[in-house]
This record gives structure tokens, sequence and C-alpha cells, in this order.
């Protein structure tokens, strides 16, 4: 019986958070915004692949980043470093963004700048490879990361953050000499239940990967802006 | 309205969590078993630990293993090989184990084996840095892992996990070489928030620090089985 109701009320509460999240998406889209939501475990380098993302891609495009913590502006503080607006949200004791919590984070985008200037929305999500999974924020893709350190095995074991991600970076390349790991066996396994998502192998230290995660974004913005010219120039593999 | 429907709701499931904690611990204390709460994010190496450990300790104690995990049977498979009882917990979507799941653990112990022959269960939570912490399951000592790559700044931005924990395992110190990390600070941001917190850097690889982590396990055992004596071969410092 408790078991039932608890079931009830988490579906009631993933229910309002859709909700919650398909208005956010319905306003990004009425400014002209791509929005990604980065996820991961703790340390697997979301903050440094977002410092390395916005010092190439904020040449060309307008950017901003919805910083979710559960405390300090650290990480947000490393980011406004690139001269873009960040927005901080301390989640306390939460272990996710919830979607209600980033539409506050686009009240003040309105509230200081033009929203409609600006081509994309990164929102960096509390470090945990579980909980994020389950609440969308109203994003336009789902972004993981999985650290090499973490195991091959990670995909198996925490299947829902792999079976939602539009793209997987497997991060810290530059350490996988000193680690007995099987780099393709990630991939495999994040296949067997996900058979189109993106995969680029990055080190945010030695710039391996990068630039093919920078062009995926870029084409996200462009498939969004303008749809048939991006289509063509789709890799068809 | 909602918030506080949240908050009210949230608070009676933990005060359920902790009534059912309190009875696995009761029957723990009747079984003369000290029961360890092993928490990381995922991929900080608790499954190597208790490999480890279960090599070594098993040799003069009997041990069981509550193992949870979201999907899976491959930790507890692997440390099966130890022959010991792996008592395997699937979570499916929740992002933690609960008191009420290690109490079916136990029962099942309970079918299974005499329990009152065994000295230790470590129960090794789902991977997840945030959520665990705050779910007690009946553990007399929680045992907080926190890997080299992933960070100094993670106590920080991480709180309750390293307010919580009796213990402090900085692992996969082999690999502290390749990163830009100061150790140090690891255990100065804990120290901060959480003063008599043991600390042990170790590497499951090199065999670094594995002895005063075995013989912390040993210790609180014996403070439980002969406080007496245990107190007067504690260390001072």
């Amino acid at each position: 019986m408790h078991q039932t109701f608890d079931a009830a009320l988490e579906l009631n509460l993933l229910h309002a958070n859709q909700s919650t999240a398909d208005r956010n998406r319905a306003l990004f889209d009425d400014w002209g915004i791509t929005c990604f939501n980065i996820m991961s475990s703790p340390g697997a380098g979301k903050t440094v692949l977002l410092e390395r993302t916005l010092a190439e891609l904020s040449r060309h495009s307008a950017i901003a980043v919805i910083e979710g913590d559960m405390t300090t502006e650290l990480d947000a503080d490393r980011l406004r470093r690139y001269d873009v607006p960040v927005i901080a949200i301390n989640t306390g004791r939460s272990c996710h963004l919830d979607a209600k919590m980033v539409a506050g984070g686009m009240h003040s985008l309105e509230h200081d700048y033009e929203p409609a200037d600006f081509d994309i929305v990164f929102v960096e999500n509390v470090g945990n490879l579980v909980c994020p999974a389950e609440f969308e924020v109203g994003e336009h893709a789902k972004v993981a990361l999985l650290s090499v350190t973490e195991g091959e095995d990670k995909p198996l074991k925490y299947p829902v953050m792999f079976q939602e991600a539009d793209c997987l970076l497997v991060t810290k390349m530059d350490l996988a000499p000193h680690l007995d790991i099987e780099i393709d066996r990630i991939a495999e396994n994040v296949r067997q239940m996900n058979p189109h998502v993106a995969i680029f192998p990055v080190s945010a230290k030695t710039g391996e990967g990068l630039n093919a995660w920078f062009n995926w974004v870029r084409l996200q913005v462009a498939l969004r802006q303008q749809p048939a010219k991006a289509a063509a120039l789709e890799p068809s593999c």
C-alpha cells in the first residue's frame, strides 16, 4: 500500500515536472535558443568541458549558462571568467535540477538580459549519474559525460542516463593509458541500449576530441535555426 | 503550498526510513554484527575496495555483503569469488538503498544462514554522492570514498556525504601523479565540516594505505565486541 502510494506520488511529481519542462522548452523555442542539459557523476569534468566550450563557441555564438550545484558558486565563478552570463542555482539538499528551478533561472535571464539575443543555454546539472536523467528541464538535447576512470561497466549499471543521452562524452582520455579499461566496451555497452547516441572520446587537458564535440553542438544549433541547410551538412555515418 | 507539501512529505519519508534503520541496527546488535555502509560516486572504487577487504579480513572474521545496484549483479558476482555470502539488491530506478531494502537483505541473511555467526556486514550502496547520505540503513559506521580524479572541491560542493562520514577513503592514489590535485586540500575541506572523520589515502592497485583501512575496520568491530579492551588499543592521535 505504502509502495503504491509512493509510486503514484512519484508519477505525479514527474508528470508535473514534465509539464514545466515542456513550457520551458517552448519558451526557449520562442527565444530561438537551443538548450543543452549537461549531466554526469561528480568530477567527470562538466565544468572544465564548459570552460573549453565557452572559450571556443562564444567567439561566434551568444551563450548563457544555468549552473546547478547543491552549495557554493565555485563552478559558476569559474565560468564567469569567460564573460558570459552565468545564473547560479543552489539546490540545497536536492540531488538534481528540476524544471521549476530552471524556469527560475530563465526568469533571471529574462530579467537581466534580452533572451532573444542568445543562441545557446548550457544547463550544468548537479553531479549525479542517476537522478538528473529522470527530470527533464526543458532541454533540446541531453549530454552525458562518463570519465574513463569510472569504468566501462557504468552504462550497464546506471542505464537510465545512457538510454536518455543524445550525446555521450567519454572524458579524461589522457588518463586512459594509466588504467585497465577497454574504451570500445563503453561504446558497445551504451549502443546496446541507445543505438543512435553520438559518442566522442575527449580530453579537456590535451584537447583530444573537442573539435568533434564543438561541431556536434554547432550542428544541433543549426538544425534548429536553419533546419534544411543544416540537414544537408549532417554527416551520414 | 506545493513546496510545503513536498517538504512535509520528505520529512515523513525520512522519519519512516529512520525508524526502520533503527530497527535494523538493533537487530545487527542482537546478532553481534558491525555494519558498514560504503558510499561514493559511481566508479570511485567501492567494489575493488571490498574485494581487497574481503581477501584480507575474511581470514579472521565472518563477513557478509549486502550489494546494492540499480540493475545487474556484476558487482555481486565479483564479490562472490571471495567465498562470502553476497545478497544482491536491485533498486530499479531508485538512486540509493533505503532501510527497508536492507531489512529485506537481512531477512535473506537470516533465512539462509545463522546471522549470529557473522562479525561484519558491508553494505555497498548505489553509486551516488548525494542521496545515500540522506538515508540511514542501520549501519554502525558510514564510509565514504572519494577518488582523486574527482577533484579536491567535491567535499565543499556535496557536503552532506562528507559531514556524515565516519571514515573517508581517498581512492586511486596511484593516479595522483597524473593529476593537478592537492590531496591535502581534500582533507582540509572535509575537516572543516567534520573534524573527527578518519581519512586514509589508498590505492587498491598498489596497496597503499589499505592496512590502515583494515585496522580501522578491525578497531570498529573490536570496539563493539570488546569495548574496554579495544579502547585501550585505540591510537590517541
